[in-house]
């Protein structure tokens, strides 16, 4: 759908999280992108070399895919340059923005006059079914987390390539922008209309083979007072087999809401496992995923050993130690 | 915004719970409807005069209010020949289906060549924000139910009648169609986009006087499998200081889902209370509100107490009561 390699667009991104689209790709299909573009002040970098649009085309590059979340939801005029000289240059843009490339005008614009495509991908482009709530074939895994972007993505991506290393049936299953740019397909959820939102999940994950494991990309938490409905259109729509909790723990406040603490993992276990109790009477909660990116090796494994104890589930921070654990809870 | 008066169409509603539209304008604001009209096989009735397009005009209705869900999504021919016999007739015709009046050409064509409006009210006509869970001034009283359907909107409006019986300061807040065209103005949540749900119902219930209160339609159940997402949205963005449980007791499954039973009244009251602690720490269960309508008054009577007794929360039935003791509760 997106032609590929890719040239990733990191433009002034204020921190390292905000360029979390790019870092996807860079981890999990590095083959895909072959350059990064930085404009001036950007904080995040994907240790790949440094393009501007004539070296990038040069490379090969095919689409400029924009890596990172835009300040205050307009695309600034900064930004503008250097996405029309890519087209211009020949390339197609890829989006998963709030705000959309096809409304800009001047990039319309661009693209028509240059015979190249603007990918939206948070747009959905089907129209979902209303839930029904029927027991499906196959299994279904979910990451829950204690807040917004503490993991879950990566959680799921790592135990799909443990679990195809094992040559076991599996697929990742995109809820969102970054996963969707990186496997080419999967439901925006965060865009779907509300009545939609779990049955967009169950058609996303529908009846597979019993040895089949969908891994479904969590969103949001259900403890985040702006998203959680959206994690609970997952739990109900996804209706897992096995939840996988998501932490980060260094982080003193909910995502974006600075009166708000995190949740507990035994809260979110207990909450996350009543809900979704509803859809599966036999879900468990079978493992705990911490992203220790900020801890050093010997702080991070003290951490999961404490928390391991405590909850009595196998915990690992599966970009540094892989999801071997994770996937072995899972059989 | 709506042309009164109304002349409410029943269409071919199967059954009364399908004309929940039109019953709630009939409830609560019978001044607005002079009229209904049904189709062959309608199963609902507003107990109003029944009128052609002809003598509703005669007798002065403004705008045909659509008062039942249609079937199958699909505007039907038989409901066709009726809305563009009103067009024609001079009257405005006010949807809240998800099918727009506006996506159908030949009622689109009708209503330019009339002049006439064809209001969607289901389609948001406001940018909303990402709720940022700060907490507002001014009170707000959320009803949550073990499903949909239960009684949630009539609770809310009963408790806006006795409030404002009593001089308090009250403002029904409508969520859904039906109350929207009660009131002429609220959230279309089930047709927000999902990262938007929350923000919209913050929206919907600012900064208010310290001794007003918010009365917000509850929307779908947290147990529900299809719509626990927009539940979970009005809890978060609701911020509630008072939670109502409502419940219908001769329900034998959840509405639409055969195979889901409905939760026990202490599930929903543990389960809605712990969610909602998350924004309000301060947040009760006040009272219970219970839709005895398929009961005898003596039956109703017994169920009533025996709710209270074992719930240990005031537990009415506002349509056969009136809302007294839930104000009560929160006084």
């Amino acid at each position: 759908m997106i032609d590929a390699p890719y040239l990733l667009f990191l433009g002034d991104a204020p921190d390292p999280l905000a360029a979390k689209v790019a870092q996807g790709i860079r981890d999990w299909r590095p083959d895909m992108a072959i350059g990064q573009l930085r404009l001036d002040g950007c904080r995040a970098d994907m240790h790949l070399p440094d393009m501007d649009i004539p070296a990038a085309v040069d490379a090969g590059a095919k689409t400029l895919v924009i890596g990172v979340a835009n300040r205050g939801g307009v695309i600034s005029q900064a930004w503008k340059a250097v996405l029309i000289e890519a087209l211009e240059a020949g390339m197609d843009i890829a989006s998963g923005l709030h705000n959309l490339l096809r409304d800009e005008p001047d990039l319309v614009a661009a693209a028509d006059k240059a015979g190249r495509t603007l990918h939206d991908v948070r747009v959905p482009t089907v129209k979902y079914p209303i839930a029904d709530g029927k027991r499906r074939t196959g299994k279904r895994c979910l990451a829950v987390g204690t807040d917004c972007s503490v993991g879950k993505m990566y959680t799921a991506l790592a135990m799909e390539r443990e679990m195809h290393a094992r040559g076991m049936k599996a697929t990742f299953r995109a809820t969102g922008q970054t996963g969707i740019l990186i496997t080419g397909g999967g439901v925006p959820l965060d865009a779907v209309i509300a009545d939609f939102m779990a049955g967009s999940v169950e058609w996303l994950t529908p009846d597979n083979d019993p040895d089949h494991w969908d891994l479904i990309e969590g969103q949001g938490s259900l403890f985040h007072a702006s998203y959680s409905g959206v994690t609970m259109a997952l739990i109900h729509g996804g209706q897992a087999d096995a939840l996988i909790l998501c932490h980060e723990p260094t982080r003193t406040h909910m995502r974006g809401l600075p009166d708000y603490d995190l949740p507990t993992l035994e809260d979110l276990r207990d909450t996350a496992l009543h809900l979704a109790r509803r859809v599966n009477p036999d879900v468990a909660v079978v493992g705990i995923s911490v992203n220790t990116a900020a801890l050093s090796e010997d702080a991070a494994t003290v951490l999961l050993a404490e928390i391991e104890e405590r909850m009595g589930l196998p915990t690992v921070d599966p970009f540094r130690q892989g999801a071997v654990r994770l996937v072995d809870a899972l059989t």
